[in-house]
Parts: C-alpha cells; structure tokens; sequence
C-alpha cells in the first residue's frame, strides 16, 4: 500500500532486459552510439516531428532547467504556477541554469488560466529594464496537485503565450499519464498544442532515470548539447539511458504503464468517493488529494498505507486533513482495494 | 581491439545483478533508502573515514564540479594542470557550479609539481582583490597524460596546498587504476595524503554512471547535499546508483576490475617498447600514449584497432604521431595480443 | 512642482563644493586614499560602530546585491515583502549577485510583520533539499510604499530573524528619511535593532551616486571587497564617491536634507487631507500615496505637477486612482502650496 | 612625480564646470534626460555610426564585462592576451558577467598576433561540447604592457576572427591614446577595422568614471541595457555620468587630454633612452615600461617619484627591474623633466 510517490516503485523487468540487451562490446560514448541515434528516431517518430532535437537526461528537473536555459535569458521571467515543481521543489535550480532567471507565479491555483496567465504577463515590462523581460512560458502537466489540463485549456494557455511572443516549456513528468488521461497522441499535446520544448518524463513512469526533451524548434539545439555537456549532465555511457527509453518505447510500454497507474488511481478515487469522502483534484491522473481526518489518515497508516500528509502534516486529530496518493505502475488493484477497505473501515 | 576510451566498455555481470536485486517494491526516494544508507556506510569503512560525508553522482563532471564548488567561492581561483579535465573537457561545467571561477593553470606539463604549483599560487592575490583570491588546489589521479602520482609526489602537493591553507581536491575519475598501480588504500590516497574532497571513480572502471564523492570535513555535507540538488544531479530512484556501487564494492570488484585494466595496459607497453616504439607515459595505469609514424597507425586502424591520435591528428603520414591507448577491464589479453601483432607487423 | 521620484532634483552645493576640493593632485585609488580611508571612520562614528566595516557604492541596487550576496548562499532564499525594491526594481540584480538565489514574498503588503514573516519562514525548509535554504531577511526602511517601519516594528521583525538563526540585511535607501521621521540614531536604526548589514543611502537624498554599505560583522569584510571588485563596481577614482559622502556627513547634512524633504512631505499630507483625500500611507517619511479621480489627476498634471500614478495608471476618467508622490530635499514649500492648490481647485 | 597610474590625477575644471551646469532642476532619471540623450548623439557622430547603440557606464571593468556577456555565451570562451585586463584584473568579473564562460589566453606575449589567435581559435572546439565553444575575440589597445597595436595589426586580428565568425570587442580604456598615437578617427579604430563593441575610456584620461560603450550592431543594444539594469551599474541620476562625457566631448577635450598624456611619456621615454636606459615597449601611447637596476629605482623612489615596479618588485638591489610609468593628463613636463633628472643622477 505505497502510494507515498510514483518514484519509489521497481522498474518493470522490460527495462532491466534492455540494459542487458544493451551490455555487449565496446560503443561509441556521449550519445555517439547506435542506439542512442535510433532512439532519438524512435521518439521523433512517436512525436511526429522529424525535424525535432531529442536529448535524453538523466532528471526531472536536468531537463526542466536545460529547457527553461535555452528559452530564457538570465534577465528574464519565467511564467509558472506557483506550485510548480521548477519553483517548489528544484532547489532554484531554474534560477541557477539560467544563470540567474527569476520565477513569476501566475494566480493562487496549481492551474493556470488564460486570465491569471494574462495577468502575470501584463504585470511585467511595465517598468521597463527595472522589472525583469517577459520569458517563457512554463506549463506541468499533470499539475502538481493531480489535475491534468484539458486539450482546450493547454491550448488557451499557448495562445496566450504566443500571443506576446512567448515560447512554451512543457514539464511533462508525467506526460504519459496526461496523454492517457486525455486519449491523445504525444504530438497532440505538444506541439500540436503550441509547445515548444517538451519533457517527456520516464522515470515517474517506470524508468530508472531517464527523461527526453524534445525540442521542436531545432535552432535550440547546439545550445541545448553545450548547456547539457557544462551542466554535467551529458553521460558517457550514453546506452544505458538510451537502453531504457528504447524499452519505453517498444511495444508502447510507456503507454502501458501510464494506464495501470491511471486504472489505480480511478479506483482509488471511485473508492474514496464512495466513502463518502472529498476528492479535491477532479481531473486526476494518477494521483488523488482528498480529505479526511487526520486521526483517520494516522490510523490507516498505522495499519501499513505509506503516503503523505499535505500543507498541515500536523495538527489536532479531527482536524481535517489532506492527504496526496500517487499511483505507479507496479501498484496491484488488490493493494488498493486493501487500502480502500482500511479506509472505509477508518473513516 | 577497442582502446579509445574506458567509458566504451560493457558493465560486468556483477553490476546489472545487483540492479535486479535492488529491483523489488516500493523504496524511499532521493537516497534515503537502506540501500544508498548502507552503501555510504561501506565507503566510509573502505576509505577508514568514518565521519566522512559520502555522495552518489552520475557522472565524473559531476562529482568535480560539486566538489569544487564547495571549495572555491565565484572570486577565487581552483589551481590545476593545464591537461586536467576540468579544464580541457567539462565545457566550462567548473566555472559554471562555482558561480565564474577561475582555473589557474599550474605548469605545461600534466604533472604538476611542488614548484609549479608555489609559482601558481604566488602569482595570484598579488594584485589585491584585483586577481582573483586563492582557491583549491584540484589533482587529477591518474593524470589525463595517462601518468601516476606516486604517494611522495601527492603528497608534496598537498604540502603546498596546505601550507598556503588551501583545500585539496582530487579528481579520481581512475582512482582505483591508480591505487592499484601504487598498492596503496583508498585512505592512503586520499585523506592520508592530504587530500579534502575525494572523487572515487566508478564510470571508467565498469560502472553504468556512478562516482562516489568523499568529503572528508563533514561541515561542507550540507552545502554539498543543496548544490547536488540544485545542480538536477540528485536522483529520485537513487537506490540504481547505489545498486551499481554496491556491486562495486562486493568481492573488491572495484580492485579487481581496475586490475584487469592495469594488466592490459602493462601488456602493452611491454609490447610496444618489445617493438622499439617510444611510450611517452612511463608511470602509467591504464592509458599509454606511444609515438608511431601516423601512416603505421593508419594502417593499424584500417585493420579493426580502434584508437585515437593525439594533439595533431591530421598531417603527412612519415611525420610521428603520438596515440592514446586506454583499456578498460572487458579487453582481453588476447585483443591485446593481436593489436601488438599488427602493431609489429605495421611499424 | 516634481514629486516623480527623489533621484530627479540636483544635488546640494555642498556636494559640488566636495568634488572641487577632493580635485588636487595625485592620490592612490580604488580606495586607498585618505579621504575615503577619513570617510569611513567618519561612518564608524556615525553608526558608533567601531568595527565595522564600511565600503561606498555608486548605486543602491549594487549595495543590496552585493550585501545579499555576502548573505545568501546561491542555494538559499531572501525573505523579502512583495513590493521590495530588490523583488519589483532591481531586474535579476538579487538573483544574478546571489548566483542563483531565491527570494521569498513575505505576505501581501509592503510591511512586513512577524507573523507574515515567520509564515515565510515556516514554509521554506519543509521540504529539505528540494527546496532553498533558509536565507536572510532583507527589510526595506521606508518601504516602496511609503512607509515607516516603527522601532517596535523592526525589532519586532528582527527577532523573528534571529530566533531562525537569519542574518538581517536593511535597504535604507531612504534611511534617513526614516530615521529623522523616528527621531532616533543611525545606531538605533541599524545595528542595536537587529541589523547586520545597512545599506546608508545617499543617492535619494542628495548625492549624486552613493550608496554606504555598513558591515557590522567584519568578517564578510574580505568577501564583500572580492564581490565589489568582481562585480565591476570598484571605482579607481574613489575619492569622487568619498567626497560626495563627505559633504553628506558633514554639518548633518544628510540629516537636514532628509528633514526638508520630510517636512515638504508632512505638508503634502496635511494639505491633501486638508481637501478631503484619502492619504494611503500613514506613516509617511518623503512619500505619500493618495486617491484621487483618474481624471482631476490628469487636470492637475496638465498644469504642470509631475508625478505617476501607481498600478492602475490607465483607465476612465473617474474612477479612484492611487497617485505616489515623492519629496526631495530641493523642493520648496511654494512648489508644495501651488501643487495643493491646483489639487483643491481641481479635486 | 605620480606615475604610479592614469587613474590617480585630478580631472580637469571642465568636468566640473559640466557637473555644476546640469545641476539644475528637475529631470527624468535612468538615462532618459536630454543631457544624456544628446551626448549619445554627439558620440554617435564622433564614431561616424549613426545606427549604433551608445551607453554609459561607471568602469571600465563594467564596459568589458557588460559588453563580453552580449558577445558571449556562458558555454564559450573569449579570446585575449594573458595580459589582458579581463584575465588579470577584474577578479573573475568576466566570468561573472558571462555566467561563466572561460578566458583563452592567446599567445605569451600581450600582444596577439593572427597566427597566435588563429592558433588559440583552432585549439578550440576540436572535441566538440567536451571545450567550450568558440567565443569573441578580445582586444586590448593600448595593451597593458603599453603598446599601440597599428592600424595594419588591428585589421589582421579582426581579419582572423571574422573568417572564423567570431564577434571583436575592443578594451578601450586608453582609446583616446591609441588614436592619438596613431593619428586615426574613433571610426577607423573601432567599426571601420572590424570591431563589434567598442569602449571608449573616460576615466583614465581625465573623467572621474565614466566609460562610454558603442554597439555597431543594435540588435544587442535591448540586451545590454538590461544586463546594465540587473548588474546594477543603471545610474538614477544619469545626467553626471553624461555631463562628464559631454566635457570630454566639447572642444575634443578627449584628445586633448590624451595628447597631454602621450607629450609627457614621449618625454620620458626619450629621456630615458637618453640615458641609456632599455625601454620595452617601442610603440607606447602614456605608458613606458623601463629597465634600470632594483637599488636605482629605489633611490628615484625615496626622492619621491611615486611608480611600480613590475613583474618581480622584490629582490636583490643590484638586478635589474622592470618599471611601469603611465602618464596623466595632468603631469607637466617640469616634473616629467625633473624626475629624469632623479634618474639620471642615480641609473
């Protein structure tokens, strides 16, 4: 009954045999190698963009921050929510990768709309050199608080971001459970939707840790290679993340796992909601917020179910409490039925 | 017969066994599982440094860029050899972490030596705060020119370093080749000999991408820990780095890999000389460099031997031509062997 | 009748008179000479801060940045009000002298309190590396909008500092507005309340480019020097920033300047509040912020008052808009009376 | 008998007659008042570039490094002379500017050559993202050895970095020597002969810190004025940094001072040769570098000229010993004259 992070599961045993599969004789290092290249292919071909440079980096935040580099200058802004990963949980590593960048927070929500986005764009450049330069545009799907945007407010964002000539910086984490989510193509929801540098996230979704970043305008890319290369984050044994991706790839195992995660993640919430309890993120992907007493959440761990307490871990015990559950692919519908039956038996 | 580099090579078995083994249900993420907590504990038993503070990094840049930065502020200067690679082939990855230090470049040769380096550091800080102030002294072990310190060298380095109060910090992206050349321990290498920051390579000795750092005043952990962050180098599913260092340090597989490698590399040289060639690097560990007529290697690499000449790859076929050989712990004494063949049958 | 800004008006005769007489001869540079050496000194008494160390800048934002900088690691966050000049004037100076820093909005007004402040604090750290480290608070001392911190109020905020174990860095821009509208000594503005690094403007208040920096623990001395210097704002001919600063100091001048521009302020508002407007700011030192409609502003300043209108600057005619009005030592109680009375026969 | 620097001497009473004459009134601040936007135009003129992009700032150090970071990105490496300003006296604020790019020192001696710089240019990128990749070419005129670069060695070195398409940024601290030695136009030694960005030095002939930059190319010019914001070198008060350079440009005054200043170091370079004396650099503008036995220099010394030496100040009396003499406006020939009489009696 984990459901305390979609980053503490195993990876599935088709990455484990690609890396062996990967194992044999000496290869060209630093992404020189065949597979790597035919890697790279494979995602152009998954995106539907031949002409996009691909590059694969070990974290989350390598390829948020190597993205928001290329696209903003270090007198500028970016736009973001302000429960964004790049502001919340990255350590001002934007702020450093950029070489000193800053982060606007658009509105009071994890989601932004074409009206707090406005907003924030307007509030900036109006004194001239004394604020900093309006930047890019940087959207999570799915949001840090579980909500994934419909294809209609992604496209409302981007146009509003285009609208002031802005470019689009997609932190995709968990890209796959989006498109899932949404019943759309990769291509769909990135450049297709006015995206211009796409996170297409592996390790939240089965890998051990490795992300892609797809940049669609390929004007980006020497920038990119040289950015990735001084951020330390250009791996010598290139194959070994090649490797995994290439198993992502295969038989759409990336789609795969994104749908078992989601599947837990409808069950927990059919259940929870069935206990008569709050859900707080309706368009959910594979996590949940919901509340419940905090005597209640502290009982039903205390029974075994590993997951986090949100904004106010501490408090009176019948204090209403949230609680976030992120699902993975390895979580089994038993272990969720048995975490719904400790609930309802709690709550 | 592949010899350009030992980041070429494939991982031994003992490595991806311990990626399954790590491989099974749910952990704590970013290095708080048993797994990199007992890890840490088995580099501070190798390196009998009990207080030490220990860190996994993907990658060699990695590991010396977080490192120096703890040592040296943006207005100092890290004093190293004009060959080193934080000079010559992190793409300005040390300037970057430290926030725009200097390198100060000690001698021409890869060597430095104790007066090479008192020359360095008494050029700076000459000038006021017009130069920049002293920085670390940073040591490559073993040298990019393919050369071994002995101990009595290390430690007349750091002699100098200290008796100009300067922090000490050792690049080991081959520091297992290195120790077992010498027949030293990790302690002797390392804070025995002076040194503050220790890079235990594992990358180029078989490792996927893994290098462990060692800090041996534990009052720089917490700096390290937020620059490790900050710099998108900390790993969520850290427990693969540690799977691959654990296998690493089980059995003395460390040991024994780097000294398949050494082995190799001693077959070569005794063959090249056996041929009258001219090996350039007399103290060496896994890497020659050795002088044949830019037509003889030609011929050789048109014959399978996959190598790369050095500093003047281009010119007429009668001039000299200077070739690095590294060997990694997957070459066979038989590889070698038949590239000596063709060498003598060449030369 | 200008009330745009306080760094619009001349400079005082004295501050001429400075230059003329520092013009002879040869002298050392880049601070070396006795009259900055006399000048410093002559800040120690002032601040009645034997030791500390004091260093001039030419402008305020280099005196923020590059006392923050001595404060803040890159991996850390400034707790600063949302309207502070080094979040909304200063372009990305914080985050670029920082190397990268955050700054954290305190609340939602331009004051500070302890209870918004201590908010601030609680939420960063939660999260261990994943976000910045705890950094210093910066207060601004007359705020941007106008108003005075109480010696209660800063104490107040400085304990909140302490008790986390933050260092305190004051931007006193218009520190002597402040400290005239107190009636209390630089001293007791500074270092007895809670203070380690004071920014001692004099730029708004008469200079022509000056700012003095007070470092109350000498030992980020040396560091401050080195980040001056680095930062491309250590002036070779120094004596032209000490002369200005001397004439400041001398005949309490900065104090008589500050005290006409105050009063010229106070007849502001009871001028305006004489006519029935709503002034915004209580506790006012040189500026004052009033509501009047859109349209009676346009009237007045199309007869001849500059000034700006604040946040809301374009819209219908009679909607209430906020004015900021700003007092310098050269304005005359005629330019105050004429523009009150344009605003009565207008309002 | 100062000829310890050309920053140490007073300014001449036309600056502070400027100073005095913009003292008047209220204007708009940050460079927006007509004073500034006049003596943009009049420099404009002077440099025969009617399109060029024309700011003030502070020091020459601000000049360099604002101009090098529009030039070059934080992933490259500027070209110069290990002699160079920006290598050897401005503590890092190159790589500070630039977010860390690196310097690459061309040649060993401070003037460059084509084949030194083609030489260090080729050494470059030869390993792809592993070096950095190749960056503007820095030129220092006058060098900081004291020599004049001719128009024939100016055109050869920007010659070399346009084949390569690499930009040219010209240190021009002592500008105003340099054309007066050569007999050229601003013009002829700036765009006319290949040079991108060029700084125009005020401060060390005759302002008391103000260097004028000129961007050929305007497409850099919104770049710069926001990394003269956020570097914190925007003055408020913006009409006395113009009002300076207005002096400078009213009645050639720049050329004036600098012919004053050439006058006096051809005195003394005559004077010494007269002597017998070996002076090393022949093609000075106001600075001479000359040799003369340690004990002499001392004895010149303790009769009150005031000098450096250079290189290896301390040492046995009898050897020679390098000296560094530079030349203000300010000098006259009685004490050019009568400190050659001091060496005369004692060489």
């Amino acid at each position: 009954m984990f459901f305390a992070s979609d980053n503490s599961g195993p990876v599935p045993p088709q990455v484990l045999e690609a890396l062996a599969r990967a194992n044999e004789g000496h290869v060209a290092g630093y992404g020189a190698d065949e597979l790597t290249l035919s890697v790279a292919q494979r995602l152009r071909d998954l995106f539907e963009a031949p002409e996009a440079a691909v590059y694969l980096v070990p974290t989350g935040t390598a390829a948020n921050v190597l993205s928001l580099a290329c696209l903003c200058p270090p007198f500028a802004t970016v736009f973001c929510s302000p429960t964004a990963h790049i502001h919340e949980d990255e350590c001002n590593a934007p702020e450093f990768f950029t070489g000193g960048a800053k982060l606007t927070l658009v509105g009071d929500s994890d989601r932004m709309t074409p009206e707090t986005l406005r907003a924030a764009i307007e509030g900036e450049e109006t004194r001239g050199v004394h604020g900093p330069k309006r930047g890019p545009v940087s959207i999570t799907q799915i949001t840090e608080r579980g909500n994934v945007y419909s294809m209609d407010e992604l496209h409302a964002l981007t146009s509003v971001a285009k609208e002031y000539g802005l470019p689009v910086h997609l932190d995709g984490a968990r890209f796959a459970n989006a498109a899932v989510k949404l019943g759309v193509t990769p291509a769909e929801m990135s450049w297709k939707a006015g995206v211009d540098i796409c996170v297409f996230g592996g390790t939240k979704n089965g890998l051990m840790g490795v992300e892609a970043v797809l940049i669609f305008d390929s004007e980006k890319a020497e920038e990119f290679e040289y950015r990735r290369k001084r951020g330390s984050l250009l791996f010598s044994k290139h194959r070994y993340l090649a490797a995994q991706m290439d198993a992502y790839l295969s038989d759409d195992l990336w789609h795969d796992l994104a749908g078992r995660a989601n599947a837990r993640c409808d069950q927990l919430v059919q259940g929870l909601q069935g206990a008569g309890l709050r859900v707080l993120n309706e368009t959910h992907g594979n996590m949940v917020f919901f509340e419940m007493s905090r005597g209640a959440h502290k009982a039903v761990m205390a029974q075994g179910a590993d997951y986090h307490l949100f904004d106010t871990p501490e408090g009176p015990d019948d204090e209403t409490a949230v609680a976030r559950l992120v699902c993975d692919w390895s979580l089994s519908p038993e272990q969720v039925a048995q975490f719904l039956d400790l609930v309802r038996a709690t709550a």
